[in-house]
């Protein structure tokens, strides 16, 4: 069976959250060279990367509220304004990739993800899909969508990660698991600890911490995560919450290995 | 009748042939200039621009031989660096286009296109569509595609041209014009002269001239081009040749309006 990754690197992990357009180079450096050796250690492992938008798209989203649809020529701009920016953010991504030697290709998923008031409606991954079979390293991001009902919209990185983990474990028979690097040690409960585990049976009891913990992602929060991935795991998709600045802790997640963070399963098997 | 203007901006025109990685980016805040004037008096025109890869993309395309596929893992790298050099490119006269206030909006064609030994076997234009009817800029480019034969190759931005014209033309009776501006008069005949019409017949007599003048684009050359417009002419498109450095010709041939250069059409009716 195929094996297949998803790794997401967070906005907050790759950029710096408090400065415009402050890209975390070092950060960059150290997950790239992590995913190098992995790579080399494990050849037929299949890998898509997902990078949020941190600093970068956050701008002009939030000034054109892009989220919400575009209609004025100036909210049309603005779509275009947000497409450029995680487009920039990506490409220098990707550019730590290549100087790496691997075969990393930027694919903006404006060109295979439409949307209806919001709601996916058509997606076509044959690209990434393709890509893979072809020994590449698909590259994709958060990114602003068409919307049939609203001119415009924006799906996050982790919809579309858990949208594409999905598609390659139903459809297409990968052994998937999907880990979200970011710059946070895990899911905290009521008392700051991180949580372990999150299974749907101990979700109803602890959603209320998360909705109050402070928000780490600007497109919809860690509940917002938590309530993204336990979809994902109720597939028998294991899916890793984990702190993506500890050297080591992203190879140990891909592998399966015991790290610090949080995992959300199916059950407690 | 919805009207189309596919309009190519050259490699050669866009960037300096000679220095690598080098953009022309007066002649870039010229033409957008003008197209921002034409689009604001033509508020009902739609556009697609495509820009050559000129001395961005041609670099690792010559030395990874990225046009003849992919095997090896330096060759598999080749075409991802070719496919980052030529967004580069294309993302860096996107921002012309957003500092007008033009919502031009970045789409890869690596994402639409695929081939077989070189040949399109698949094109999904359904984004660029979308975008034109939300109001949008299309902004495409000569890019790497994946083939199912040789793992990859590279379609260059009028063979991407001329397939966008036939679809707009074909199946979406949109009124569709071509104009190549390049860094050169038009298509010279053998004398020197610029050719002020070529059509299919008088085309066997000035082929052989055409195919010995210097070649000015590296996908094709002169004649690759003519040829590639002649089949889009013959279903009724008038294609123009310009040269994109000289002030106001852009504007005329988009409005059709008398220029120095050479129109590929049907017939001189």
């Amino acid at each position: 069976m195929l094996e297949l990754a998803l790794i997401k690197l967070g906005g907050s992990l790759i950029t710096d959250k408090n400065i415009p357009y402050t890209a975390r180079t070092e950060i960059m450096q150290q997950l790239v060279g992590e995913i190098n050796l992995l790579k080399k250690q494990n050849p037929s492992l299949n890998l898509i990367i997902g990078n949020g938008a941190g600093s970068f798209g956050h701008q002009s989203a939030h000034k054109y509220q892009t989220i919400a649809g575009f209609n004025s020529d100036g909210e049309k701009l603005g779509f275009c304004l947000v497409h450029q920016d995680v487009l920039d953010l990506n490409l220098l991504l990707a550019k730590f990739f290549l100087k790496a030697g691997l075969p990393a290709v930027s694919l903006p998923p404006l060109t295979m993800v439409a949307t209806q008031h919001k709601k996916l409606v058509k997606t076509d991954f044959s690209v990434i899909e393709n890509s893979l079979q072809a020994g590449l390293i698909p590259l994709v991001f958060g990114d602003v969508v068409l919307d049939k009902a609203i001119g415009g919209t924006i799906i996050s990185t982790d919809t579309l990660l858990a949208q594409l983990a999905q598609y390659f474990h139903l459809h297409k028979s990968y052994q998937v698991r999907l880990i979200n690097a970011g710059n946070y040690p895990g899911v905290y409960d009521q008392s700051g600890q991180v949580l372990p585990y999150i299974t749907p049976s101990n979700y109803a009891q602890i959603k209320y911490a998360i909705g109050q913990s402070e928000s780490v992602d600007v497109t919809g929060g860690m509940a917002g995560k938590v309530e993204e991935f336990l979809a994902v795991a109720h597939l028998g998709i294991d899916c890793w919450i984990i702190d993506g600045n500890i050297p080591g802790n992203l190879t140990k997640a891909v592998l399966g290995q015991q790290t610090i963070g949080t995992v959300i399963k199916a059950s407690l098997d």
